[in-house]
């Protein structure tokens, strides 16, 4: 099935050379077929050495690699990723998965590109999206809750991002409401969630999820310089998007399963956790009206309860939030 | 523009014998042009008398005339019915009407079909749709309102519905919630709305409209008929199915306006007005749950508050309702 990414392991394990036979032997295929994919592998980006006596060794690996995302997440049974498709460049990761969703593909698919030439934000923006700099990923997602309900999704997509990138770097990532991934007030990445439903189901749901990993501040248009970030930007290092999608895809499948078996609050519960909104001034933009209050919690829909200078509170849906010092 | 519908309604208007060169030089077209549009009319089911001497007399309209529909509400400068769509056996309008708004259809395209083969109601229940007998329309809107007001469309439609039944019959049609037309606690219609959205916006919904018009209780499977009804089934008249929907058309023109203007306290209050489920006794079954109580009023996202036994009121946003005796 993945011998590609059962090869990289191997390699990756050696860290040296290893034979083909070994290889061929552990596998249960031929020497032939090894080499064959070898030079698969060499089309995707890897550097590996071949000698005649000592076999091959792995000298570099792509920063995004889809055989090992695949490899990473096998035989764990999981939802999340149970397909993964990838593009070098697509037009947008959400509009290919909308569209792949009503083609019938499963809960858990996986649309992965290297750079998106439309990337989007909410209410149309642009998501910038260079090639081989940044995560984007769509994720489509089938579960049986009702449509008001699905800005859980987009709750549980930030707790996983959120904790993800905790996880791998040092970066005390948080969740401005309603779908940005924060560090130091600044954007480290977004979720955009599109549903197709009726009044009692969600036909399918595809999550968005944009995360500047190795963005330079090079590659940044002025206008989106002060409020933007990226990892390698905080931290001075090159992190591997491999690594980077295949801890998000865990913490996704986590919490995915989380929200099937026990329900909203424990999402909500981690969500409050890890959020930089609760309890700071904000100003709250929704259409052409604009609130300034303290934001509250968060309801069991999701809704932003926001405190007026009158003490009342006002439940809101979805909106744009900066948050005043 | 519409040369077909206009031909028809001269036709309709003198009542007798009308001649070509008349008609000609009403509609600034030809005599052979009158001809050819006679003879397209026939086609469609229109029966005309031809007499040299005497020109052309209407003796039978076909009960489902795209011509006329589209005549009679042209020139309103309506957003409802700016496009209208027919096909003699679709699988499902919703379905059609859903592909059609992916391809940018514009707000208010109205697709009809004469029969329906995959006809669909909610939660995957199918929607009985015989040819020639009864309504089966769906309109594409894009109301700038927020994916959890998407109920109030639903809402909308079953008042725009109501009211236009109540006028062109002696029914007293009535509104279960949430998507129910009934009469005499028989299901008369049924209206089922879906949506594409993101966590900002509607990109685009589609309300299916299916009305039981001239359907006899031969037609129906033992197991509706207890619960069914039809217009005719009701008053022992056969009603033209033209005029129920432009009837339908216009109300639902008159109500999108309200809705787009004043917001959705216009329409809450007259479906409160419409409705035969408030202050009854109901059972509501919502997935595995079954609760029991009296159906409160609905609030402003139009959600039921059912009153339980213990006297609190429980928050219902979708499930199937049965009227308890």
């Amino acid at each position: 099935m993945n011998n590609n990414g059962e090869i990289i392991r191997l390699l990756k394990e050696k860290e040296d050379f290893i034979s083909g036979a070994e290889m061929a032997n552990t596998l249960k295929i031929t020497r032939a077929a090894v080499w064959k994919r070898i030079n698969i592998l060499r089309e995707k980006g890897y550097t590996i050495e071949a000698s005649p006596a000592k076999g091959y060794k792995l000298l570099k690996s792509p920063d995004l690699s889809i055989e090992e995302i695949r490899d990473s997440i096998s035989g764990r049974s999981m939802i999340i990723g149970r397909e993964i498709i990838f593009f070098d460049t697509i037009n947008s990761t959400n509009t290919c998965a909308m569209e792949l969703a009503e083609k019938g593909y499963p809960d858990g698919t996986i649309i992965i590109a290297d750079a998106q030439t439309g990337g989007k934000g909410r209410l149309g923006r642009k998501w910038l999206s260079p090639q081989g700099k940044n995560l984007y990923m769509s994720i489509i997602l089938r579960p049986a809750i009702l449509p008001r309900d699905a800005a859980i999704l987009t709750l549980m997509t930030a707790v996983a991002c959120a904790s993800a990138i905790k996880r791998i770097s040092s970066i005390p990532a948080s969740i401005k409401w309603p779908n940005d991934l924060m560090v130091s007030d600044r954007k480290l990445g977004g979720i955009l969630t599109e549903i197709k439903a009726d009044m009692d189901r969600i036909f399918h749901a595809v999550i968005g999820i944009g995360i500047n990993i190795n963005l330079g501040a090079s590659d940044m248009p002025d206008e989106i310089k002060a409020c933007a970030t990226s990892i390698k930007n905080e931290t001075g290092n090159v992190l591997s998007r491999t690594k980077v999608a295949v801890e998000i895809l865990r913490e996704m499948d986590k919490w995915y399963s989380i929200l099937l078996n026990s329900g909203k609050k424990p999402i909500i519960e981690e969500w409050l956790k890890l959020s930089c909104t609760i309890g700071r001034a904000v100003k709250v933009t929704v259409g052409n009206n604009v609130f300034t209050g303290i934001a509250g919690t968060i309801d069991e829909e999701g809704m932003l309860m926001l405190k007026l200078p009158d003490n009342t509170f006002k439940k809101i849906s979805a909106g744009d939030v900066i948050i005043l010092r």
